[in-house]
């Protein structure tokens, strides 16, 4: 299933997206695509068979803003030079072990709201991103097969990053991860079940129209499995959490001077193969 | 007003520390103490209105647990090797700028709850905090004055910390700084009116009833005034976000070997001036 919110910035309802492409309301069904909706199977269960019923009613998408497709969320973390290609053109190493950060959950928006490039800022990046959505509470967990019985499912993340507030100005990378709207994530959550393979999957990032990140899962250092098993030896993970699972080679940072970083005008449009796609605008904060 | 949040944890509710002692229950008047409440004036000048006339009910405090002092919590920002002692015991050199981390809000437990060692932990570590509570939104703010302005109140933090999963598994310093249980918070929120200088506060930490940290926040290197300011530059604080403002000298790895790192049965109690204790047990997670 795809699962959706829509509606305006913090009143968003429930959708799905059928196979037909009709938006479907679940509001009568349930209050809200979050940690809650995601850890009960009977929930997910009812709305699947009221799909098939067809008895979901159709919600007019004219004009209809598409926000995060996971409410409440509780902490988005994120992995970091997690492609082969990436940390190549970042001059890094290849990570011994994942590199693990945070962004705050306020950070996330919808997929095609306006990113806003912080004041003062001169190095403005794009990362497409796999992420996955949290579906059960993990928390040390043994092995690979029990990593994927946690994941609720995937979606797109743009995880933006402020080059100079993360490398340059001291401490750890959060300062340039957590500016305000530095994380669109969306359209849609594809339960895992529809995905059958999440180490095939394409990523594309272009900025005004011209293709920057043309990659694939394939090239990810640590997949989908490790991350979540690794990352629950060191924090609890629970349902409605995000991991941002980083991003290949591409990235304004890695090209030649002077580098193309974002200012506002710019557009930048990512999809992942199956996940849907974002637009988003760029201006001054 | 000394304001706090009372009962099992995720279920607590809100109650005020009377000037003689006296625990007020504020379940009449106020849902939760949270973000929504410490933004709201007029909502914090009814219960003052209603402890100046007398008509708060007593609660029984007899074995009733205390939870953290502010509910819905949106992150926590760390300050990294705030005080002038604490970063010369670790060998770093004074930052140029402050130092910016984050732990995630499900890291934040009651201040007298249980604290987890992490499995395969050999360096458990303690830091007695100053945390200031967020009570309005606060994005680029330009002056001391207004970034004071922003501030709720204060209250005891416990920045738990991992130091090998901070510091020798690669990357940011947040892998060890968001197990479970590592950020007990409170006893209480004391409004800022009852704290007219941040800057002469005493914190002390005990272990085992042998005192570890004896410290003062006058040798902060960045006051809170200028945290304030200068975290509103890279990311939006919001009303009840939390902000650690670091710890002084005196933990665990500071000290010469064998360093003196917690381990289960260890009793942890850390004390800020006007601002109450924690006393927390360590099990094995």
């Amino acid at each position: 299933m795809k699962l959706l919110r829509v509606g305006p910035a913090g009143a968003e309802r429930p959708a799905l997206l059928d196979q037909e492409g009709t938006l479907r309301d679940l509001s009568a069904l349930v209050d809200d695509v979050d940690g809650g909706l995601l850890a009960d199977a009977s929930a997910l269960d009812r709305i699947r068979a009221a799909l098939a019923a067809g008895v979901l009613p159709a919600l007019d998408a004219t004009g209809l803003r598409i926000g995060p497709p996971v409410g409440r969320i509780g902490k988005v973390v994120c992995i970091g030079l997690n492609y082969h290609g990436h940390a190549a053109e970042t001059g890094a190493a290849t990570p011994a072990e994942p590199v693990v950060f945070l962004k705050a959950a306020d950070t996330v928006v919808g997929p095609d709201d306006t990113v806003l490039v912080p004041r003062r800022s001169t190095k403005t990046d794009w990362e497409v991103e796999l992420a996955i959505v949290i579906g059960r509470t993990a928390r040390y967990l043994e092995s690979d097969e029990q990593a994927l019985a946690h994941i609720a499912g995937y979606a797109v993340a743009h995880d933006v990053s402020e080059r100079e507030f993360q490398i340059e100005r001291g401490g750890t990378w959060d300062k340039g991860k957590n500016c305000e709207t530095f994380n669109p994530l969306g359209p849609w959550l594809v339960t895992a079940d529809e995905v059958p393979d999440p180490q095939t999957l394409s990523l594309k990032l272009w900025v005004n129209g011209e293709l920057k990140q043309d990659g694939n899962t394939s090239d990810q250092i640590f997949p989908v499995a490790e991350v979540v098993r690794y990352v629950s030896q060191f924090m609890t993970l629970h349902p409605g959490d995000i991991v941002n699972t980083g991003t290949p080679a591409g990235v304004a940072m890695g090209q030649p001077e002077p580098k193309p970083y974002l200012r506002a005008g710019d557009v930048v449009e990512l999809e992942i193969e199956g996940l849907g796609r974002q637009r988003q605008e760029l201006k001054d904060a």
